[in-house]
């Protein structure tokens, strides 16, 4: 870590973001990178006050960075470092900081390497990735080639991240967050927050219910936010010590709970399928799956979890109805009375995917996605969620009409949660 | 409708676009409206060049507002016109353009009606809604309270916006863009884009078989732009006439096509899955997929498709050894000999698959997604994909280290990129 005047800028410190892409500028990507970079940084009290978007351009983007090294300590670029000429980020900042650029010897070491591996010849173009203003260092990639760059200059420092969010973010948590801790020392306020995670419950009533306390309270603060089929309630503070924030958030938490305790399953970054995957690994006992509507989704959110072998057997997609009778043994005449989607047809996946793949829990999704397919007395948006196990079935149905999308990801988000509460014991 | 500077810019318009709000510089909301926004101009073909996020304090925004009336002729602020403290749009544009505050009669009158409709009474707060800097107008507001501001000023135009999404974009498409149709003229050029779906080819391979193209070509525009296991090629050209610009594209798509024709498996906005569902429909066949390492995500993109219940039969997700055996009829001894992360095993899931279910056409993954589970021999990121029919299997082979979302979401874009290429018989 070297000294100049970034290091002496103690205790407080401020940064500035930019995001370089035409793509961006013409809309035809969202730019998440910016949201989720001003998070972090919220979270460990850097503040931002400017963010700004920049087509591929070579001298708006240095016009930029001229005026943002002026007012700010810290600023990050993300994007324009892939291999391409309109990947221009390296050749802004050696403009912007007056700096020549040099071709780094291991990068292109580490480049040749790296397409060694895959049995492929880097080209030319390849090479400019290597490619670093004078005095700066290269940030390791650990998902792909463009290294980042981070340099310090009479201003400030500055730091280059790759635009694709799974190279960015682990070169923004494993090399610029620990930088910029180092920077600020020991003694300043970091944002601590708590989130509750809450099912069963819409916003608008959380909101009544929390009415008087998201009112009064200041410190910390309380915001709701909604996502499908789930409301998270996320309380914030300011504190330099980890003790303090926690007794602060403690304390606005236990009130919380006291009205809501009853809908919170998780807190924080906790996932449904991680939350299910250490309950079935507590109760040492297997998963099976059988999904019509939801066509593999709920299988595909339950293996996102490392480790998910451990408990999960696997999944019968019956899509054709010939499927659910000859994998999961759904009797025909079920189909013939009841059809597809009906309880009773749940019910019969259920135990018929718990039996086929010999697990203790079961679960069974069937309804109508649309946009075709639904009649009157069976719409289009009514689905069949089933869970259950040696002692029996349970099933809930609901209609919710929407994009197929919205669907899938609404009624796997609701099946997850009624299995979590089969394994609690609450259905 | 006026005639000051702003009328006389005929033809070429730029703008400038500003969102204001302190929690999208947390990143506690994704800026979804500045892709909104910068769209639409797009497709009209005004340029934007720059966008900022400012968060809600008023110096900072009549500084960042100053300096785009500097260098654009129009400025489009969105966020920051409800009726808090906070929210200080109207003042900003006020002190940036040196004009005072009123408040007008007829915005109370209609915020009085839009209260009284409701049973309530409007708070100070509340009309504070109604300020409009001297000579602007109000923009009727079809989904809330809070009305648009238009200004003319001294070096252009201010367009004000709600932030709420539901309230923006009425606003937008029946106020804003018609007024800038009106300022461009009948015979202003528009962006009319084309892109091309390519596979098997990485962006650096692209870029430089079509360096020359891209370097000296300026219209239509060419960029590359790469999503996992997928390059898209973009052209742009602005014209007034759709034809003009339909033959311009085709030029150019014919030249990338006689180099590259061979990997463009789609155009615009087409999805693989899709584009499969389409073979399908046409050859009259039936699909059936054996998936383990991609856990259920390959048929959860099948069935995204409406109408994918026609050709798609079902899915086995086979994350237990023993459900390979008892459900595909793997035979025990590949997975002794070869175990499950092998060519065989792929080749025993498809034919498995096909005949368990009944279906012309079959696929098998089968990998290591990581973090545990490899070995020197098998590490992780290793993985077979197999596509196979009546006429035999074909598998291939990868090995791609990261995270186990970027894996997973690899492997199925190559599986379905492996089907596609079977039904059309080139693998």
């Amino acid at each position: 870590m070297c000294g100049g005047r970034f290091r002496e800028l103690i205790s407080t410190l401020n940064a500035e973001l930019i995001s370089a892409g035409t793509e961006l500028l013409l809309g035809e990507i969202v730019d998440t990178n910016a949201a989720y970079v001003s998070q972090k940084l919220a979270e460990i009290g850097v503040d931002v006050y400017y963010r700004h978007t920049v087509g591929d351009n070579l001298g708006r983007l240095a016009e930029v960075l001229r005026h943002a090294f002026q007012r700010s300590d810290v600023v990050i670029i993300t994007g324009g470092l892939g291999p391409t000429q309109d990947d221009i980020t390296r050749e802004a900042i050696a403009e912007a900081t007056s700096r020549p650029l040099f071709r780094s010897p291991e990068a292109v070491a580490t480049l040749r390497a790296f397409f060694a591996a895959r049995g492929r010849v880097p080209t030319d173009s390849n090479f400019r990735q290597a490619d670093l203003p004078q005095g700066g260092v290269h940030l390791h990639n650990s998902c792909g080639t463009a290294p980042g760059i981070r340099l310090e200059h009479e201003q400030g420092v500055v730091f280059a991240l790759p635009g694709p969010p799974v190279e960015l973010k682990p070169m923004f948590e494993n090399a610029v967050i620990p930088d910029l801790l180092d920077a600020l020392g020991a003694r300043h306020e970091r944002l601590h927050t708590r989130t509750l995670l809450l099912c069963d419950i819409g916003e608008s009533n959380v909101a009544d219910i929390l009415g008087d306390i998201i009112g009064e309270q200041t410190d910390p603060t309380i915001a709701l936010y909604a996502s499908p089929a789930q409301v998270r309630v996320r309380m914030a503070t300011k504190a330099a010590e980890e003790q303090t924030a926690r007794a602060c958030l403690a304390e606005t938490e236990r009130l919380i709970r006291e009205r809501l305790g009853e809908h919170v399953w998780g807190v924080d970054e906790d996932t449904m399928e991680a939350a299910i995957g250490e309950l079935l690994r507590q109760a040492r006992a297997s998963l099976a799956v059988a999904e019509s509507c939801t066509g593999g989704l709920f299988a595909s959110r339950i293996t996102d979890v490392p480790g998910s072998s451990d408990y999960f057997r696997g999944c019968v997609v019956a899509y054709h109805n010939e499927i659910k009778m000859h994998v999961l043994g759904v009797p025909e005449s079920i189909l013939q009375q009841h059809g597809a989607v009906s309880e009773q047809c749940a019910e019969a996946m259920v135990q018929g995917v718990r039996s086929a793949l010999g697990a203790d829990y079961g679960v069974a999704t069937t309804g109508i996605a649309g946009p075709g397919g639904g009649t009157d007395e069976k719409p289009v948006g009514l689905v069949y969620v089933g869970v259950g196990d040696a002692n029996g079935t349970h099933v809930e149905s609901f209609n919710w009409p929407g994009s197929r999308a919205q669907f899938k990801s609404r009624v796997t988000q609701i099946a997850l949660n009624l299995l979590r509460k089969r394994i609690i014991g609450t259905v």
